[in-house]
């Protein structure tokens, strides 16, 4: 059985020791190991894949390392590696990055399920058919509280881990984006925090931009303002359309969003600061 | 001999013919035509290359031209390919963007001259030597005007055509700019409009962006907001230092002024209304 | 409407001119002309998008252009820009570029039909019917000549312009090849010509290679040495899986081929000399 | 003071809680820690960076360390951070590598020496002389043996650690590379194994390849064939000529052979059965 370890605390000399020994002195075996010293804030940061032999009890793990976490100030999370966290996907009304999420699913390269979807449009519920997935439309006609409380009330009955915004076009209230703070994933078209505001590809194209790029990033009140997971850009010319534009800005959509979402899944995003670190 | 044509006017139907005859009818053979119809702003652009037997005459063919510039209102320009613009450099600390045009220029890729360097700082003035480039220094200490005012002056003595800022850290004056209308290409780091203003490679880092880019345009007398001529990124991660970022930032910055500089000298690059059209 | 002219010729002065005047004359308008001339084979080639009125005649333009054509020896298509040609696809069991052609499709991305898919086995069966298309399964076990017949047959009764093999693991004869000559679009994992024979991914694996490529090109009775049409690469690097330089190597594959089906539907590639040109 | 330690041996559990426990022990403070296990030959590698107080001492580390060592039966190898490896460059008569080289190195981002410059032409002396360093021209006209005579002499003469092959265009004998055994980095235009032997640019240009390609590599006997470090590509189109074709891959070229050679003064490089892993 695999393990995903990931610790975090105040850096000082000693700690790769400690953690590696209390691995091994419980069982486990290393598989990878990846750690980041993040000298401008003094944050050590690591990830840590073990797997363990069959006798091996998670709570004398857990005693044992909270030893080790107490006397380092750390805070730890362990994951068993073929756990499955619940993610919820929320659309709108265009389908690129909704396929991708489901078409790298079914391909076993997310390691995840995916119970429910959830729009404010119709239009996508025979995307959600198609791939057996149960799907519900929300009304943000009935006022932002109401509307937002319907979601959180399916969000609690499928037990979700993860909130993935596939192109929802809405902006989340303050509250929903604190309760779950660092467990929602949107993805935005057109740099951050560049051309922000609306139609950022109209904006790019009449500015003669010579790239479009789309980034990831930890939703918070200031919709396409939060930590950054992932960014990539694609060249465009000059004589194409505006259409064209997003056709080719939704290429770059749906691979960052895909990415950032696999990150998240692997538990490889760190947050410190608003800063994310992405450690491999 | 060879010649570029350029060609711009409002679009109709038969401009192509109309053009394509001229030059037939006035002994030229066409190597390479690209042309463009910028739809939303109805404008027709077009960049020619043809050759000339010896017995091709310039005046002729440009009292020829005329009369159907004329009968389309096209503004156009004519140029030997042979002939090579005057290009001044203007630098301040950072040698990386001045070795690149002076390096290529060697390697024969950029076909124009290097009359003269001039810069704020004497650090780049051993480079200059050492491709036997006249070097000046100009003293921003003495006032904006008179200060731009010797620069003018250096420009004019070596008949220049274009300016080049290789990282140049001194804002222009409108008046500078606006004599120099198109005529200024400038490197900028970082995304336009992203992260303007200073240090925006701190800003990037602290954001924790995983792109690095450039932008090279036109300067006007809002630093960094000029039509844009070239753009790229490079990907960067979260483990990388401060100094690391304006590293691999350095590699994109000489790589998209360089490219600008060439689009330039090759007569490819069109301005409709503060939006750059780059024609192959 | 709209129409997309080809010409290919010997290159010599004035053809420009000819076909610009030829299309005016008959009441076109040129939206869109690109250009090259192979130097080192003396071949012109264009690419012309036009307009015309609703009084045009295509049987007209037909006498008239072939009159301009036989002139200069041109080889000449003429496709109205609305016409959709009928692409059948051939796949064997992975799915990604089947789906890239599908999604691309429904999103308009792609203006063509594909009345058919064939198959050599089962799995993909319910992704047709996902899409709608008819299914085909055919059956190599009866010998390669019966076969391709059976293929050929559908292909015939479908009306098929085009063959995409997306994926699709069989070689296919001379006699196929031959043919449907420049009209078959296969796509090959791993480098061409580097990594020829079985399984490219797990030979540069080995090899420690950096990079992961795809390269779509038209089929031949060598199997992945047809004329290029597109290419790409990903970055990968030495901790990564056999199977995770797979699933890299797929959004290559599925990116490629999508772009070359493209490119041939917008009538912008053409072959001389075994060597592809893509006109923009 | 910081050291780099690099640390290769068969993969078993409790490596890295004794590899750190014993820098921990001697006073060092971790400031890296990256780690690959190489499943499919049960290898593990290691490349640590930690620093120590005033009082360390080197040799109580090794003979400390040398335990652990044995006791795994390591190959560890222990490396200064501030100690600069002295590299030679060799060369014929293209600068573009050599100017990257130089450049990268006057500002600061290769931590090495250049103390000689060897050639088999005389043209890039100059070079050699702008930046201060002793030019040696050799002559293969006198024969294999005594002309690498001469060569390996030089090396000894500057007590060279690296020789970086930089557009040399001579192929080494199996004496010469067994002599510097992964010490000779080489940089090869085109992709590897495509297009081996004379003008691959020019084999490219005629198969009308979309991508150009160079690999920095190890050098052994088989020219252009050895353990793969660094490997890019930029892409091209049909309309280019052969001269823009070399002028993009020269592009590629300097870069690669920076990483390459960047990545071996860092210690990121290890080899393993003909097959180089890169740790971060």
């Amino acid at each position: 059985m695999k393990f995903i370890l990931t610790v975090q605390c105040i850096d000082r000399p000693g700690i790769i020791a400690e953690v590696a020994s209390a691995i091994s002195h419980t069982g486990g075996n290393i598989l990878g190991f990846s750690q980041h010293s993040a000298t401008d804030v003094g944050v050590f940061l690591s990830r840590i894949r073990f797997e363990v032999a069959e006798s091996f009890s998670i709570n004398e793990f857990k005693v044992f390392f909270e030893s080790v976490a107490h006397q380092f100030g750390m805070s730890w999370q362990l994951f068993p590696e073929d756990q499955k966290l619940r993610v919820a996907i929320l659309v709108s009304k265009t389908s690129h990055t909704l396929y991708e999420l489901l078409l790298k699913h079914q391909d076993g390269q997310l390691q995840c399920e995916f119970p429910v979807i959830i729009s404010n449009h119709p239009d996508l519920a025979a995307v959600a058919t198609q791939f057996h997935i149960p799907f519900y439309q929300v009304d943000p006609g009935k006022g932002k509280q109401a509307y937002e409380a319907d979601i959180c009330k399916i969000l609690d009955d499928y037990h979700v881990d993860l909130v993935v915004l596939a192109r929802y076009m809405q902006i989340l209230s303050k509250e929903f984006t604190d309760r779950w703070h660092y467990k929602v994933i949107n993805i935005h078209h057109g740099f951050l925090p560049a051309f922000m505001g609306a139609k950022p590809y109209h904006q790019a194209w009449y500015k003669g931009v010579k790239l479009i790029g789309a980034t990831a990033h930890f939703a918070n009140e200031n919709l396409d303002q939060g930590p950054i997971i992932a960014q990539d850009v694609v060249h465009v010319n000059d004589t194409m359309s505006i259409s064209e534009f997003i056709q080719r800005g939704q290429d770059v959509e749906r691979k960052v969003l895909f990415e950032a979402v696999k990150l998240f899944l692997e538990h490889r995003i760190f947050v410190i600061e608003g800063r994310t670190f992405i450690l491999n």
